[in-house]
């Protein structure tokens, strides 16, 4: 699947304001699209590889908690 | 401003599923934000500081990325 196309770049413009800053670039919305994106998806296959370990199929908060760390 | 209520659940599903998930729980959904969003604010805050240091009031691309090595 394409990458860094599921969180919105509204999203990233609320997420930087709420850390102070007064003006978002849109480029600088592309960039933390692809950060936050990029460290997602190795907390997620880390936390699908924990689910498995414990035998289930469906993923619960304890792996992303786990994989997380 | 309250925490952890920008990224939407049905994006946190999309991303565990995106890293092959057969199933997810909606506690695995709401952790998952909680560890991006968490991740979010320490890459934001440093990127609006980078940003101030630089002499700027708008946050760009590459206050983004320094901020995220």
């Amino acid at each position: 699947m394409a990458k860094n196309e599921i969180l919105s770049l509204l999203g990233m413009e609320k997420l930087l304001k709420r850390s102070g800053a007064p003006r978002v670039a849109e480029d600088a919305k592309e960039e933390l699209r692809e950060v936050l994106e990029a460290h997602a998806d190795a907390v997620c296959a880390k936390a699908v590889e924990l689910s498995r370990h414990a035998g289930r199929r469906t993923v619960k908060a304890e792996d992303v908690k786990l994989a997380a760390k």
